[in-house]
């Protein structure tokens, strides 16, 4: 059996680049941006007026005038409004572009206007207040937004601004979810006593679904030649396979059987964590995986945040970014298996993110996934765990 | 002019409960659950076997029996068998319902098979080993998940689990975005040199988004009278206007005196807040609100997560949640104006969150909006900030 390390090690090394498509912009939002955005223009464009105002040229107030004769009112938008005379002014809106005859904006908060002419108030003035000079933050040709990063409102509004109706991003992998078990229902049907409804594909889907994947789910019997069509169908018309069940030592366990028939390569079978131990992963070609998780609701979870998540922001061509927690409480777990145990995550006033460990009975149960936010993860080799330990954690909400 | 923490206040004091309803399951992500889910049977509904091996009877393996005939094999889902002698035993799965006849289960891994005679290897067993007791996790009625969360992954599973193809959720109220300005052009178009292209109306889309809404946009000249018709109008089809731009002190910042005209109430008009000072907020009757944002895109960013998102969260039913980080590095802001300063945050082992500071040049770059994760909230009343110290932050990504 391997470790975590190891089979974290062995899934990335595994990543993909499925190529890039442009996107409207207005659908691009948490995609996973392919090229890099530049400035089609200096910003801003034009020395900016930051305040509502007059603009002057400041030798003439530095001279010792203080009345400014108003020649004109120019609106963002507009074109330069200039003056010929030292001591006129014009009106000047925020966001218009100031001519070179100005080199001053008052704000109206600072003067005093009567019969077109502006006075200004007591107060220091000095020269380019109040106007965001052209280029101040970025030349035309500057780098805006570097690539490879996931989408944001921000970046959305970038793109708009130098005018990106479309954008590169990177290709999803197609993703086909296949949850096994003859005991397992649909969730509008009433399982007989010994029953359960099947809940797996839908919490795959809902987490595929923040990372804008949209895959495919369908629920299979143990049925071992059943599986294996499907799957060699299935390998046609999708990327990556998630399984769920059927991976065990059981009798009708046939998953590991039966893509070893379909000639998946076995890169690993079983991982010493717990939950989720008997993970199987393996790939078909370069860029065709099967990630076959335990059929236990979190032992999906988990093997999903913990090995798929990474391997898909790899295969996206996102940086790596690690998150840890320190304990709020004591506790214990006396087995030598590195545990994913679940925590509620919260912020102290200095930064700090803390995780209260909750007692959630193993791996069987799934109830106390809603007052959790993220694993943490905790090593093999320690059984007692002291509050204030800092540890790794995988966010799930 | 008021403070952030009046503004927050007269804001928070406003929010409004839209109301519920059913969307389907698969619909659910992101929602905000309006009803409390409770477990339709005990949890697990069964002594359910936790590995794969022989269901036993452990008085018979105390009285020295190590030798179990096979009397039968039971997967998941099929009704339990049962056996008279204490010395038999059944094959049972992963998942399998255990008959009252048995009391522990010893895994494939530490027996032999023979010949349909078990032998069960050295080792300690114990009563209920590798048993899920029924009950354990949760009786039936418990509670499972309260009302007023985020609908996540793990409450798509539970809700699955226990059969809801619906779930009731909150409202969300219908939002209309406005932009106004007669310099902006559409993101298809280009620009004069004095113009720019509207970017506003899709930043705030894309941030409605995650949170579900999905908004309606338009953008407006600086016209009074079609400004005036057309909010008129939106307030009979919408609850919330989201307003960029017109709410300064300029000639063509016709916004307050519309609002004024249409009934709106003000509630307050500028904050001491650096960028952001013009924000506008008011209510045209208990569940209808205006917020008018200046329209530099800076200021509408952090406008809309310090004010508008807090106001929706609220109003959607959920708990404040706050979030803080230190310093990275010192700086200086000679002003007296609250400053939501961007800084991109990282997370150290500790689990602290770092805040970087970047100089952004004051309110009107956004080009740094993509490099930067949060805004950080600075008091008025400080002028120096050194590394290590902690303050608010806001995320936007």
């Amino acid at each position: 059996m391997i470790t975590i390390e190891e089979a974290e090690k062995i899934i990335l090394n595994e990543s993909f680049d499925y190529g890039t498509e442009m996107v409207p912009l207005v659908k691009s939002l948490g995609r996973i941006l392919a090229e890099d955005l530049f400035s089609d223009r200096d910003l801003p464009p034009f020395n900016r007026a930051t305040v509502d105002g007059i603009a002057i040229n400041i030798e003439a107030y530095h001279s010792g005038n203080r009345n400014f004769l108003i020649k004109g009112i120019q609106a963002a938008g507009d074109n330069p409004i200039s003056v010929t005379d030292k001591n006129s002014c014009i009106e000047i809106m925020t966001g218009a572009a100031i001519h070179e005859c100005f080199n001053t904006v008052i704000r109206y908060e600072d003067l005093s206007i009567e019969n077109s002419c502006a006075t200004i108030n007591q107060g220091t003035f000095k020269p380019y207040q109040n106007i965001h000079l052209r280029g101040k933050d970025k030349l035309q040709g500057e780098i805006l937004v570097e690539k490879n990063k996931v989408i944001n409102p921000a970046i959305i509004g970038i793109s708009a601004s130098i005018g990106k109706t479309n954008l590169l991003v990177r290709k999803l992998p197609r993703v086909l979810v296949v949850s096994t078990g003859d005991e397992l229902v649909r969730i509008d049907e009433t399982p007989n006593p010994y029953q359960i409804r099947q809940s797996n594909g839908l919490t795959i889907l809902a987490t595929l679904q923040k990372y804008k994947i949209r895959a495919h789910k369908i629920h299979l019997k143990d049925d071992k030649k059943n599986i294996e069509l499907t799957l060699k169908k299935s390998f046609e018309e999708y990327d990556v396979i998630l399984l769920t069940g059927g991976v065990s030592m059981g009798k009708y366990d046939f998953i590991p059987d039966v893509l070893q028939k379909l000639k998946v390569k076995k890169m690993f079978h079983k991982v010493k964590q717990r939950p989720g131990k008997p993970f199987w992963f393996g790939k078909k070609a370069k860029n065709k995986f099967v990630f076959a998780f335990p059929g236990n609701p979190v032992s999906v979870f988990m093997c999903l945040h913990r090995y798929f998540v990474p391997w898909l922001r790899k295969s996206m061509g996102l940086k790596e970014t690690k998150e840890y927690a320190i304990l709020g409480n004591d506790f214990e777990f006396p087995i030598e298996l590195q545990l994913f145990a679940q925590v509620e995550l919260h912020m102290n006033e200095d930064g700090q993110t803390i995780a209260s460990y909750h007692n959630t009975n193993g791996s069987g149960d799934f109830s106390h996934l809603a007052e959790t936010n993220a694993f943490i993860e905790l090593p093999a080799n320690q059984n007692t765990f002291k509050k204030g330990e800092a540890f790794r954690i995988w966010r799930y909400n």
